[in-house]
């Protein structure tokens, strides 16, 4: 892509127009995204001392101030480090209408790597380009600069800053060192931007030999981008599927097969319940001296004891280390993002364990089956987790996902207790009465979801809920051999 | 507070009751909070090695971990130490109906730094005491537990943790030294309890000599204090106001002042722009490089030209630097929090800038006038965000707040203008319309706060904004003034 770049073959068909009229241009087109809530990504990436910051100041001059932002990616910081390698990225995607311009991007890490290994490279750009596909099929439009410049520009650029009292500290080893081995990185440079030219999110290589050309073609190219971009989106809003929804026919309905006359008698559950807290919490503990974090998740019929099997799990445990996080319907700007980015923000750090009282599968349960997403929004979001979730895996997280069952029958008899006990009637809702009218599309769909997105990395366990003390002691006991395998690993 | 503290003394009045029965009682008064949407805060400070983890676990037992959170803050981190002291406290606060639990709080900086100065000691308890008495005012529950031990205690509990292979890596540093100097640090805490025991927010000690005494005790003593909290809050709600509100009668009405045939010619203008641009892109720059953050506010009457001015301001600028945080109508979770809550999560870091499109202040404005805040509520509002720029100011932050004031005429004519130009009609809205009805209203609260909350460490300017180019030039001329002072006396 850039190793035979042509720099004297670069041409500029903008050069005819002022940077302030392409800026005023670009303007207009902030506006038309901001009345078609289209949310647009600007990735500047480059050589050191390439110029990005003048050409993202250019970009932004004209635009209103209120609907862009640019976010400086550096080293991650100690605290960023404890975190998915997505996570900061994720938390800065442009909302609806917005522009969010990334000085540097999640292309940063791999850049500036010489030796990184064949396998972390090829893991790191599938998930690259598992969160441009997420975000493109979110209707995101996406542009991706490479600032390009030759090595003798490189080092005249370094040699005046250094010499500029004000502005010598913006040259560090990075600047000095890429332009020592500019051969080394060009090859590099060329061979990630050719693996992450994706088809559906191509780079666009920008010389900034001069520049204020330079300036003025990413300026003309955002507008034209930003208009190419609008009419795919438009074509996939006049009912032009970006593809075919999967034909999907259920060959397994594991709640189907879900033995309801498990049980554990009294005397039982007492002794073996004590001893697995016990247990859990030394697990717990141990996994946060190791600095292994831990994503669970609780979902299942409503009713089902997800409350207090999540109770029981953690009764012995460090409050200190865990936190339950409470899923309920999305805050306006929470909709103005991808649906996955209120979850991103609350994944634990190394060492922390997240507990999800429901989570991100609302998506293709109550979403789906109440009409609160569209057909193509649920039916691509099965990947969407199962990419979620490997990232986590990815990241070293011990991901456990329990799914609780009961049958109709049970669930109207403990929503009957609800109703007469005053320590529980809080938990009844008028909402747990509408969806229990829609019993059958909500197994369907939870049977459905159980086998698409059931992976080896973020496996569900069906826990039989008939009995609570008999669901309480299957919780217990599979987060123990979870923890204990993932912990035997590390070891 | 502790120095004469008498271990033998000790009762525990909570000594009858099992510790289920202590949480499950607590946990049906956080039922009980959660139907009343009260917040409560339990803080849990002590000596190093003195149980405190082991005290909030007994607490937290029987809680629905839905709706308790325990923080834990240690030493700032690098990303915490770039923000004014309060700040990471803020973050943490309660929801209504939430207990938040602080594992140290922001008593820790105190406690641990035996060398601290009066002066900043003095400040630093005056800033807490103002968080406490803000969140008291807001309905908050507040509990203080300081956890105490004997000096032999702790070194026994020292020694067993060194022992324990698995809690070892818990004994730091601060332990020893804390044991070894147990008598001066002993004369330290005292002081600060003294000093922290406010009349409104008491401290309550606990001897930890037994810890099973002491989780009895912060158990017993917890369900007891929210009960108290909530009868003094229930004495709040039924018209028995804190305190007399203010009687406020305007001596300056600075609005009436205002010249409003403040012109400068376009020559003039185009001269002087450019130059000013530069200057305060050179300024902005300096302050990054120099650590310093801003804040710069802007208000104003609708139509103002608050986004005119903010953009010829910046237009210099590098976007790295600054970000325009736009004030609109608070979301669920932010109404949950007490107000500043939402403002506090966005303020600059070390040399970074943010520039508020509407701000705070729109608490003692349409909060006020359209009846949405209590009158009760925006009455101490000034007070309140006094405090909170006195705490920015404190920080070394640069607070400039700028009123951009047009006339009811001049409003009207570009309320007309806005609804024939294309490019601008997107900016006029009925609430435009609906808030211009209230004129008189609005100028009055407008008065009022520029008068109550023009401070020394945050000054009200007043920009005169019938003509815009005057109005843009004052504010660049404002800011380059401030800039430099406050860049002159750093040097």
């Amino acid at each position: 892509m850039i190793k035979k770049y042509d720099f004297d073959g670069f041409e500029n068909p903008y050069s005819t127009f002022k940077r302030k009229e392409l800026g005023e241009r670009l303007a207009r087109a902030q506006r038309l995204i901001g009345n078609l809530s289209i949310p647009v990504l600007i990735i500047v990436e480059g050589w050191e001392s390439s110029g990005k910051g003048y050409v993202i100041k250019d970009l932004v001059r004209e635009l209103n101030a209120k609907h862009f932002k640019v976010s400086v990616f550096e080293n991650p910081t100690e605290e960023e480090q404890r975190r998915p390698f997505l996570w900061r990225f994720w938390n800065e995607i442009p909302g609806k209408g917005d522009i969010a311009i990334f000085d540097r991007s999640f292309y940063f890490k791999l850049f500036n790597d010489l030796t990184i290994r064949d396998e972390e490279l090829e893991q790191n750009i599938k998930e690259i380009s598992s969160i441009e596909n997420q975000l493109l099929d979110d209707r995101t439009i996406i542009i991706k600069f490479f600032l390009h410049q030759k090595e003798e520009t490189q080092q005249k650029r370094i040699n005046e800053l250094k010499e500029d009292p004000y502005r010598s500290f913006m040259i560090s080893e990075r600047d000095e060192n890429q332009n020592d081995h500019y051969n080394q990185y060009l090859n590099h440079f060329d061979s990630i931007l050719e693996k992450s030219d994706f088809t559906f999110s191509k780079w666009h290589v920008i010389s900034s030999e001069d520049k204020k050309d330079a300036s003025e073609k990413a300026l003309g190219m955002a507008i034209d981008l930003i208009h190419q971009g609008i009419d795919r989106i438009m074509g996939m809003k006049n009912g032009g599927q970006r593809k075919e929804l999967r034909d999907y026919s259920p060959e397994e309905t594991p709640l189907d097969n879900v033995n309801l006359n498990l049980k554990l008698d009294d005397k039982e559950y007492d002794k073996r319940k004590d001893e697995l807290q016990v247990e859990a919490q030394r697990l717990a503990f141990q996994l946060y001296t190791k600095g292994i974090p831990t994503v669970l998740v609780f979902e299942g019929v409503d009713a089902a004891g997800k409350g207090g099997a999540i109770n029981r799990l953690t009764r012995e445990m460090d409050p200190r280390g865990y936190e339950v996080v409470t899923t309920s319907a999305p805050s306006e700007l929470e909709k103005n993002h991808h649906y996955l980015w209120r979850f991103y923000k609350n994944f634990p750090k190394k060492g922390d364990m997240k507990i999800f009282d429901r989570s991100w599968y609302g998506r293709v349960m109550v979403e789906r089956v109440e009409g609160l997403a569209e057909t193509e929004e649920w039916d691509r979001a099965y990947d969407e987790i199962n990419q979620m979730e490997k990232h986590l895996h990815n990241f070293g997280t011990l991901v456990l996902k329990f799914f609780i069952y009961i049958d109709k029958d049970e669930q109207l008899k403990r929503f009957k207790a609800r109703e007469t006990e005053p320590d529980k009637i809080y938990k009844l809702t008028d909402e747990d009465w509408r969806n229990r009218k829609k019993w059958d599309e909500y197994i369907d769909a939870m049977n459905e979801m159980l086998v698409r997105t059931n992976t080896e990395f973020a496996p569900w366990t069906i826990v039989e809920g008939q009995q609570k003390k008999y669901a309480r002691i299957k919780v217990l006991e599979t987060f123990i051999k979870e923890a204990r395998e993932i912990l035997d690993k590390t070891d």
